[in-house]
């Protein structure tokens, strides 16, 4: 698009940066923001600054935080001694969203991948081992994602608390409420054939 | 997510305001804005405000411009006597990026629509017709959509210039390259094969 101005050639290309957006998906989106009145073009750049500028990690879970302690580790209404731990700090939303979890989180940043360099220390891994000898925590949900890298860091802290009094649990692994079992993957179908409960 | 940061609450929710981007996609982007270095979200929010300032509508073909009078229209080798008509300046896009068109848009601004009080003076025809009666204007291609609004504003426009020795034309109708004909449409096939041509 050679004539367009260079202005909106530039915001197309931050646009087409963000995941799942596109040239194309980049360009309509630019139009929506220029067609309309110029105050939500102006309230959308303000939120990304004020993001930008206010969020940061938690210095305990590292989770989201607009403060050094986050609302979740700072809630007094909160069991203190149930963690869950996930990999990344946007795993924290689900939970939340369904309020099943009434106790903290904690946010490995990844998972081990000694091929990739990635060995416990680069991860919060030692944090959290030290905050669970601390602490008296009676539970640790690991919910890891399910690729080979997650399971075997989920083995690791696992075999590490394997001397210490501290639950390690995971999530329960099935078919999806609401799915249809045609729609089942063969890998979820074995897990979930493997652990049937008792009705 | 009553325990997330209002700062990142408040970006998914402008997020979410763009077309195709609903409340988990948003959050998708926001975590995606926030998880590396904050020099991306710097560079997104000022491409915005960038845009918000400086780009406006041509005083001439009311496509976006970052000076009064767009690059398009400013351009000495493009043809001044063919004039594309379009429904909104995001239109002009794929003539440019296809290099076809040498000549000169006009951008409507909307098709005609009198149930919702849209008349010629709401968009830009009357301006249209001054131009052409002012230029030698030879051809004016009104690439308009194929809803009945804007076919019957086509025909409008057509029959305004009925007495005159301007040229009216519209794109073709007919099978996108490349398609499967299985995919067609009905009403594309009547259309492709109401205006086949001759091999």
């Amino acid at each position: 698009m050679h004539s367009s101005p260079p202005a909106l050639e530039r915001l197309v290309q931050e646009l087409s940066k963000l995941p799942g957006i596109g040239r194309k998906t980049a360009g309509r989106l630019a139009f929506f923001l220029l067609s309309g009145d110029r105050e939500k073009m102006e309230s959308l750049a303000s939120a990304i600054v004020e993001a930008k500028d206010k969020i940061v990690h938690c210095n305990c879970c590292y989770g989201f935080s607009e403060t050094e302690i986050c609302q979740i580790c700072d809630d007094p209404r909160r069991t203190k001694d149930v963690i869950c731990v996930v990999e990344r700090a946007s795993d924290i939303l689900p939970f939340e969203n369904s309020g099943i979890h009434k106790g903290l989180y904690f946010v490995l940043g990844g998972v081990l991948s000694p091929l990739d360099g990635i060995k416990p220390e680069t991860l919060h891994i030692p944090t959290l081992i030290e905050r669970i000898e601390k602490e008296n925590v009676k539970e640790l949900i690991l919910a890891l994602g399910s690729s080979p890298e997650a399971e075997s860091t989920a083995l690791y802290i696992d075999r590490i608390l394997a001397n210490t009094p501290v639950h390690r649990t995971r999530l329960a692994r099935g078919i999806p409420v609401g799915s249809d079992l045609e729609f089942i993957d063969d890998i979820t179908m074995l897990r979930a054939f493997e652990e049937r409960v008792k009705i």
